[in-house]
């Protein structure tokens, strides 16, 4: 029997311990499936909180995998290097934005567009790559029901700003903004994160009439600027609530914003939104929450007040990616940090730091590139 | 200078304290006005919580009238006697549903039929009459915006089971139905008061797949049954979570409902409703809460659910006056109990000891009738 080919992995094994590693080259498991070679991938602020042992059901996978553990990351470009014999759209040598979401295209919730909760998808809540299986900060990735969970890349492309298609796009598109935000609308983003600056992208597409951005990073309140905010507030600087009433006093409506999108993920911020949302308006929950919030149904419950949760499905990934494609949003100032995968660790440093090093998004790309 | 004119109304004075007194009778103020003569009347829990204290400033606004109060009561019957001068659409001898509603039609929220947020409405929270402005307890009472406020009866149509239009059947459909229940959604109502039953029969027009009824009361979960509960639960017999796993269970889909309708207004019960709903489901919240409950957002983010809340508009009164005009609606069970307004003390004492009583609704009707 020949030695199984190896490649390198940076792989999480228990709480705190993650490191660059030999382990096999993936196989193709089933017919569904392609091997993607990583040519992009980029890190998630939900990979430091599975390294920092927040996802308990994570660790517990890791750790069926002794002395081995499970490459983390879910947001990558691939090239098709394998393409299982059930696969329809995609041939060796295509180049793809994989979408950390794997589902199978048939199932009642991918009928839904809620692929978040694909009945048979293989990983993390019924989805994530790099979670329950592994991830992107590899050489080489198994992508499972690649026809419906991978997107061909336009020749000529620029494949590095397709790296935010792969998650915060579309959590940041799927999650706040489509259905929820109207033309004329008053909308606030609280947190300016990855997440929080691709809202504001995505924001553009519907013609808000003003765009209020909160965070207490000065440099990113400079960003947002530039991505379309048409006032920024530092709550360390300024009564949010004060300015709110300010900006959006007008004759004939009530007082607060149309829609307020959380995207920090705290309860603290969470009672923002619920303070400054008008009646009749939205309340977009985007953040990722470690524990409950309290709900002030004592006031909203006469609001006419929608709120919304979810995790991204993926289904606006084309969509976000011919709006690419046409100029109508570069996300290339996001990503301000590049690396090779040798240099990974240092790469996590750097983006779990970002208040220090101002990092936004790292691009991490082969040793051989 | 003649002696005004007086009428008995039951008037709210000061917490605990409500009395039928003799008060002048009420007169047009606005063009828009018309005076109602009461035909049929009934009590809301909202009266009660308002006598007990619990809505503050409709204390404060009574106390502004010594001697007097408000006459509270919100939902009425009424045979138009006197027309203001910009009324277009009725004429003296009009019998018509009042809603509790009254709004002007125009502004920002009516064009959005939001209007429980009427810019220009006289009352609590903007809009309901028999809180900040004198209500239904009476013989007469001032309809302001009637041409947007009161819908005509069709002749010959039985005035007692239209009494529910006036609030809680809109209510229902409004905040707990309409836009949140589709065709073989399995849906579940906790609270099974005056509100949770209209729900149930509202629900019926939306052809849900199974409806679970859950309250404590045992009478009130036999007529469930009969409103179109396919099951009931009583969580002081069955535990809610494991039978509403079993009857939810199926191939190809996560367990839970797909709508989850509180109508109580407690913590508990809006945990229940987080707790039994799927993900991609919804959470209507039509229960009037007297503080925050907790929103477990470690969960629910990832569970693509949408959480409504709302005061009525009375939108859909004539849509639903239809639906009962057609006896696809039938709410006369509802109404168990009668009175005169002269026995309008016993009434309320009837409603509000509806635990032994069996009360439901009342119906109450002038002494000259």
């Amino acid at each position: 029997m020949s030695k199984p080919e190896t490649m390198k992995a940076y792989c999480f094994s228990e709480i705190g311990k993650i490191d660059l590693i030999d382990v096999e080259k993936p196989k193709i498991l089933k017919p569904t499936d392609v091997i993607g070679k990583v040519l992009k991938a980029t890190i998630c602020g939900t990979d430091l909180h599975i390294v920092d042992g927040h996802m308990e059901f994570i660790t517990v996978a890791a750790r069926k995998r002794p002395g081995r553990g499970l490459a983390l990351g879910h947001e990558a470009i691939v090239e098709v290097i394998e393409v299982g014999s059930a696969v329809e759209k995609f041939k060796v040598g295509d180049v793809a934005i994989a979408s950390c979401v794997s589902s199978c295209g048939h199932c009642f919730y991918c009928q839904k567009n809620i692929q978040a909760h694909c009945i048979n998808s293989e990983g993390l809540l019924g989805c994530y790559l790099g979670a329950e299986i592994d991830g992107f900060h590899a050489e080489y990735t198994r992508i499972p029901f690649a026809d419906h969970s991978i997107f061909k890349v336009p020749k000529d492309q620029p494949l590095e700003p397709l790296l935010l298609l792969s998650d915060i796009l579309p959590t940041s598109y799927e999650v706040g903004v489509k259905g929820k935000v109207q033309e004329g609308d008053n909308v606030a983003v609280i947190g300016l994160g990855p997440v929080g600056l691709c809202i504001l992208m995505t924001l553009r597409l519907f013609k808000p009439s003003q765009v209020i951005a909160i965070d207490l990073d000065e440099r990113r309140l400079e960003l947002a600027k530039k991505l379309g905010a048409t006032t920024t507030i530092n709550p360390k600087k300024e009564d949010v609530m004060k300015k709110i009433l300010e900006l959006t006093t007008q004759e004939g409506k009530k007082p607060g914003v149309d829609v307020a999108i959380e995207a920090v993920g705290t309860s603290q911020t969470f009672l923002t939104c619920q303070d400054i949302v008008c009646p009749g308006g939205k309340i977009a929950n985007v953040g990722v929450h470690g524990g409950p919030a309290p709900l002030n149904l004592q006031d909203l419950w006469a609001k006419n007040v929608d709120i919304s949760t979810g995790l991204v499905s993926g289904y606006s990934t084309e969509e976000l990616l011919d709006e690419i494609v046409k100029g109508k949003i570069d996300p290339s100032p996001l990503i301000t940090h590049h690396f090779k995968l040798s240099e990974i660790e240092k790469a996590y440093d750097v983006f779990r730091n970002a208040g220090e090093t101002g990092c936004i998004k790292v691009c991490i790309t082969p040793d051989d590139e």
